[in-house]
């Protein structure tokens, strides 16, 4: 019977999260919120009016909520679909006043609040944008108990701390086709996102339809580019969710793609093709040309009337300077004019670029690099750096935000990114220096990221960074921001986003179905290598598969995670919960690996990762072996101490750019036996 | 140790179905395979060339399935893209060789021959569409043993035994996105069907821009529809994959969604909403005013230019006639010109569409209905009412295909969608008859199916039916087919396909992520009830929620039928590993049921189908008692008989319109105590 007894277990812990509150579980956390003890329930005849000046989106984001609450309760709410021209329900369950339409734009007004009693819900806001983050609340709220379905009382307040609340995506390194795009856009508003920044343009892919420059596309995109009318079905989607779209066209370096096409635009012009690998690649666009800037002239002319956003981001990273250094004609320019850095060339360059967007109502957005004393302070400075140059260049006078410590390619935990803020006790700005820190951008470079993985790279911890950016700045409890992190991301399994549920898949597919169980038990405490390791490790390029097992694993493994921490909490007291996770999860690991390497051995594409199985067994037994020291009472002997924490130090080496993420639980159950 | 020993067991399996030759496991099954005993082993230096004449396309297709087997291998194939102008392999391993691009039509050569020794691989075919089929063929052969992946030694001659093998697809009822199409037209290529059969207006919806009459999609596709970009763009993705794409205006009736635009075209002229409701609907166009005609000569025109395929779908289906009997001008019309019967009417009706087709060069498809003495032979019949129509159709000249018994939104078991032929033995139809059944079309009916979980309607009994239309008709081992198909079904998984995935999605939404595995081993044996006993169970409608435990549950709940086997398997002989299922399915039903059901209360959603898991649990407690008595080796008591039936017929009541499929195997076991 130990069986039922351990499910017995699982389901009373199941239980106390159910009947948590939801009004607690909110993410990001509102302002203000005041719970009651009422309740409003929800049955078919629940109704939404809508009144005051809304945007028409408005109507059509009210049936979605009404669409996705029926989705959720199964109950078959009766009002029909909501639009300007419905018939307005009499007696409404449900109020959304919104007092106008607003503009979509940097400052917008997204503030709301949020009333419900046992009889009524009111949402009400200045802006149709308010509206839509307080819609997010509300369906966050929905909580049940046996009798059903409900709304908790509350009275909610809330706006964002920062403006700028961005997600970066780069479907130039990998084509991400329009979907991946819109189920991410319902992803980020779901948690109060409100900029996509599309790294459109790249070495490795030229992303984007040119009408006036089409081999652009047609050279530089290999095929796989958004026509413009998919841009503005993007835009439109963003555009109807309160998310403003930010093209990155990034110049002058990383465009190897564009001189496929148009070679001329080279420092150096030879022939150029689409760039396979990853890195700071030596191609650069010629500064010293006219001709350079009529194109670019052209082009951008031609984007800035694609794209309604007031801001547009011009790139500026990672020039390394070589093309510059070994071309004679740029070497007499700089000469000529008397500059003497390659910054300054930069600079120079940024500088007509700044005249064409300016002229075409545009504001420029840049990386740390832009930054220079002839660059006017117009520009957004996007600092990828670090908290030290977005706090510089805030003192002198740039609008800034934050994405270092938001590189969510870098397979970092949740609790490192939603700890990173963008204006910290302490910064040393004045209010008006701290006035001109907007927000900052999540950003997920594409070099290791499919239209299969991306979800999982982005969401949940993405979240967590949301957060951050909307939520007031002392909210910072790690462990609460994991617990509803836990909550949101089933919920953004509703909007199409496959973070969860191709995790299976690739494991079904890695063992053709034939021990999927065996094979989860070792990718729920592995992870990818960190940073930029992979690269360091593999030979990786745009057309390798990424479908080993490295790309099934998810960041933040949330079983390892929960071992740690329950190690951890072993050291002060042994709760008799954490005592029995930690010896169920050893054995389990333990046991496991009889048949996974079997598995392992049957799927050639499995090989890489048997030294990984082999050195979980090995800890998994040292661990046991712990805790069997730890009931004894007794010391380990430091001869088995000096062993197993050099099999711990082994077992920290990855296998096929994966690594194990218990070792230091393990390390500290070794600890614990001294 | 229990526990593990079971998890051997379940290996001991695994690994016998792993080491299966992947050459007897193609689906559909090619007409002639001679399978060998070398290997050719894949390796990061596999190279394709293609020679001859073939269309672009193949390039592309090529370098997708050089992605996909790097995908499924791990194995970084080092060969850059392929397209026309890549530098030609020197020694390639692999030679697609296409006599002529081919012209995409209903008889197009699809025949292809592969050859594959330890060294190469030969991919011969006439058109470019035979070496589609081929490409499809030849990565289902992948195979693996302990040194790694390879394509085993064959020698394949393949042509389709029918030239029309199709998917309807519905997004009039509820609507789909481009990418579910899409991703759905992959599936279809995986598995050889050729047909795209696009169900683009009915009553719920007007799914396709017209830029002739706007109002057609503006308000009769309330927002969800094609734009005609979008429409090419899906006709050139089915092109590119040897797809013909053919769309099915379906008039007089099921036109409900074209009157709210445009009432005057109906027979009673008053004004429409988009209906909510399913089933067959009142509101029919009018056929007797010229101005009818004109409006749809305007609008098959326009369409006539955006479909490329010579064939056009004008539905005709279940027309109830009574708006016509209702309407005095129709009456009037009648007496005047002599036409006794509604089907008279639609027969002229139909001939002016014929007309109007002809003038644009389309050949006419249309439901049993459209079958009269005055529509000439050219037309296609699409059999929807029965095998017996077909055979009367193609004996009075007329081509046919059958949809009758592909019914696939009736949920019935794949083997009955198998065995159903288009043309079976014994038909009677002489061969020049016999040449006139082109095929037949799957039919995903869209009223119970969303984005979510269409695609587990569709996937994988589609296979079933793509193999009935493919392979010759003596392949006809339906144990064979279960066992291919859960093979394919997987690999339908690479294209984004989410049979799969989408389950365990929507049942961890349905208990909020805790309980999956306890609401599983319910799900697993549970399948929504049959044919169109959903539509009378329940006040279904287009708006209500598609998320509940029906939903969730799938066709051929695979557990349930190997459970029935295994119980039909111990009449026999009783084998040990039957018996073990047997006994181990019953316990798991039984001791699942403390727990299940907490997690219902818990769930609103799940409420309704809390008396299915008591019952559940029921049979399965009889299940056991049944099988101490066939141990005992006695008879089991008559009163006990009699009580353990009655509870089965009890079991068999569907709740949540959904329905336990174990039920005759626990039958069987009572029966086996007697």
């Amino acid at each position: 019977m130990k069986k039922t007894g351990l499910l017995l277990l699982g389901l009373a812990i199941s239980i106390s999260v159910s009947y948590s509150q939801q009004a607690t579980s909110l993410m990001p956390q509102p302002k203000k919120v005041e719970i009651g003890t009422q309740m409003l329930q929800i049955d078919k005849n629940f109704t939404i009016l809508i009144d005051g000046q809304p945007s028409n989106f408005i109507f059509d984001r009210a049936d979605d909520f009404l669409r996705r609450l029926a989705g959720r309760t199964g109950v078959f709410i009766q009002q029909d679909r909501i639009s300007p021209s419905m018939n307005k329900p009499v007696n409404p369950k449900m109020l959304i006043k919104v007092e106008e339409p607003g503009i979509l734009e940097l400052g917008v007004d997204e503030s709301y609040s949020l009333n419900i009693d046992a009889n009524h819900i009111k949402l009400y806001s200045k802006t149709s944008y308010g509206a839509l983050r307080g819609l997010e609340t509300l369906i966050q709220l929905l909580d049940s108990d046996q009798k059903g379905y409900y709304f908790p009382e509350v009275k909610i307040d809330d706006s964002p701390r920062f403006p700028w609340r961005g997600l970066l995506i780069d479907p130039a390194r990998h084509w991400l086709p329009v979907e991946v795009i819109k189920r991410n856009i319902d992803g980020m508003v779901a948690v109060k996102m409100n900029v996509l920044h599309l790294h459109i343009t790249d070495d490795q892919g030229f992303r984007i339809e040119s009408k006036v420059f089409p081999k652009l596309h047609e050279m530089g995109g290999e095929g796989m580019y958004y026509s413009q009318e998919q841009i503005r079905d993007i835009i439109n989607y963003a555009s109807d969710r309160g998310i403003r779209v930010i093209p990155e066209f990034d110049i002058p370096g990383h465009a190897t793609s564009w001189l496929v096409g148009y070679p001329e635009l080279a420092t150096i012009p030879v022939e150029y093709s689409v760039e396979r690998e990853w890195g700071i690649m030596d191609p650069v666009l010629d500064p010293t040309k006219e001709s350079t800037y009529e194109f670019l002239d052209a082009f951008l002319t031609e984007m800035a009337g694609l794209f309604p956003d007031e801001y547009m981001h011009i790139g500026g990273d990672e020039n390394n300077g070589k093309h510059w250094k070994q071309s004679e004609h740029i070497q007499k320019f700089k000469n000529e004019t008397g500059i003497k850095y390659n910054h300054e060339l930069q600079a120079l360059f940024n500088q007509r670029l700044h005249e064409i967007l300016t002229r075409n109502g545009k504001k420029m957005v840049g990386w740390d690099e832009i930054q220079h004393p002839n660059i006017p302070k117009t520009v957004v400075i996007q600092s990828w750096r670090g908290q030290k140059g977005l706090t510089a260049a805030a003192k002198a006078g740039y609008s800034v935000m934050l994405s270092n410590g938001y590189y969510i390619d870098l397979i970092q935990p949740a609790s490192f990114h939603y700890l990173n803020d963008p204006l910290p006790d302490g910064s040393g700005l004045t209010p008006e220096q701290a006035r001109l820190v907007l927000g900052g951008e999540a950003t997920m470079w594409g070099e290791q990221v499919t239209p299969e993985t991306i979800d999982s790279r982005i969401w949940p911890r993405t979240a967590a960074i949301a957060e951050r950016l909307w939520s007031p700045g002392n909210i910072r409890d790690v462990e609460s921001m994991y617990e509803r992190m836990a909550i949101i991301s089933l919920q953004l399994e509703e909007l199409g986003l496959t973070h969860e549920k191709n995790y299976e898949m690739m494991l079904r597919r890695l063992c053709r179905g034939k021990g999927v169980e065996e094979l989860r038990i070792l990718s729920d405490v592995s992870e990818s290598v960190k940073r930029y390791r992979r690269n360091a490790l593999s030979n990786v390029n745009a057309l390798m598969p990424y479908t080993r097992f490295v790309d099934a694993t998810r960041p933040d493994a949330p079983v390892a995670r929960n071992f740690n921490q329950a190690v951890e909490n072993l050291k002060d007291e042994a709760k008799h919960e954490d005592l029995e996770f930690v010896k169920d999860h050893l054995d389990r690991w333990f046991t496991n690996h009889q048949n996974l390497i079997l598995i392992l051995d049957n799927n050639p594409i499995l090989h890489e990762i048997k030294p990984l199985a082999n050195k979980l067994r090995t800890i998994a037994y040292i661990g046991i072996q712990a805790l069997e020291y730890m009931e004894s009472g007794q010391s380990s002997p430091e001869e088995w101490q000096e062993y197993a924490l050099e099999e711990c130090e082994k077992a920290k080496t990855p296998h096929g750019e994966t690594e194990l993420m218990i070792v230091s639980g393990i390390i500290d159950l070794i600890q614990n036996t001294k």
